[in-house]
């Protein structure tokens, strides 16, 4: 994923429209809660298999929500000048310290080290 | 951003804690939401100044939900095979047509022209 | 349910420690949606039968957190002098002409008519 | 507040559409953050004097918005048969054991002591 490219899209779009005025983090946060719940909204009155199973239409739905959400949590890095690339790998090396993985003999499993 | 090799760490790492039965759209939507509003808390009692600088530490939790956000995000993608990068970039594309920008004579500015 | 009691509870709650300058509409929405999530957190990995069959910790944690909802939107109804008992009955009565009934021969039943 | 008049009213209206079968707590509680976030998104670009002062279209809105919370939460409660007004009242005491006050030789005030 080209994040450069999109983070470049995505300054431009509200740069051209002056909404960077709107755009601080607090608000951001809002919003992205907002778009979640979009999201959310499709899957609400679904059963497992259904909202396993979206139709075309709802399919299509979830890809703007998804994008939206990406949208508003990229424009919230953008402002922290956090890279999700290492954000994502650090926090995932967290979560193996915290969720460890134990071979049968019950021993710590290292990181990395299962697959 | 590899997105190919973020996936694979988030595959690896639900599959081998078994988790993957509880992974399905439904409950990673509300997951999302819930990661989402972790977000939200760091920002719900500061005025806008604040928000817009936060300290490190503050800086550090944030990084963290964002990525857990990203994650449970990328993991709904790979439920339903959508490309994140594609889907950010249609979206983008949308807002384009849903917002139009007009020149100053009022004549509607064709997508990327402007800058 | 006393509601001029429980408004007297918090508002005094809040007064009594100088939390009133945080308790601005924009900061109590977003608390309201951190509550929120924190309900939806105790759903999020169960299926819809151990959803509806809560342990006694688990509902005992559910009521704390429906309490919590319950304080913020009484908070934001208080900050507009908002009458929530008014406000429900309204939008019921708004829900009964968005999704009208009808009887066996398609016509279309009177509010409050069925039952 | 006519809790049972209330409960009612939510409890014919779901009945007479034939919707309790979507009704079970885990889809409550997505509809709950679902409908929490359109309140969220009254407030997301205001500033806080913007949104303390809503015009009085935005307040209707706001009205019908808390409303819909409050129904939401309202259904969950009555699946657990929740007291909403005692876990209200129980939790207001947590908060003040959570958060206690203290007089100004530093001795903690006992709780309902001070106003």
């Amino acid at each position: 994923m080209d994040i450069k490219k999109i983070e470049q899209i995505i300054k431009d779009f509200s740069a051209n429209r002056d909404w960077d005025k709107f755009h601080n983090p607090k608000n951001l946060a809002m919003a992205l809660s907002v778009e979640t719940s979009e999201l959310v909204e499709i899957f609400q009155w679904l059963d497992f298999e259904q909202a396993a199973n979206l139709s075309e239409d709802k399919k299509e739905h979830l890809k703007q929500e998804i994008a939206d959400i990406a949208v508003y949590l990229l424009r919230i890095c953008m402002h922290y000048n956090i890279n999700l690339e290492e954000a994502i790998i650090n926090k995932m090396k967290l979560n193996e310290k915290k969720y460890p993985l134990f071979d049968k003999s019950g021993k710590k499993i290292e990181y990395g080290k299962k697959n």
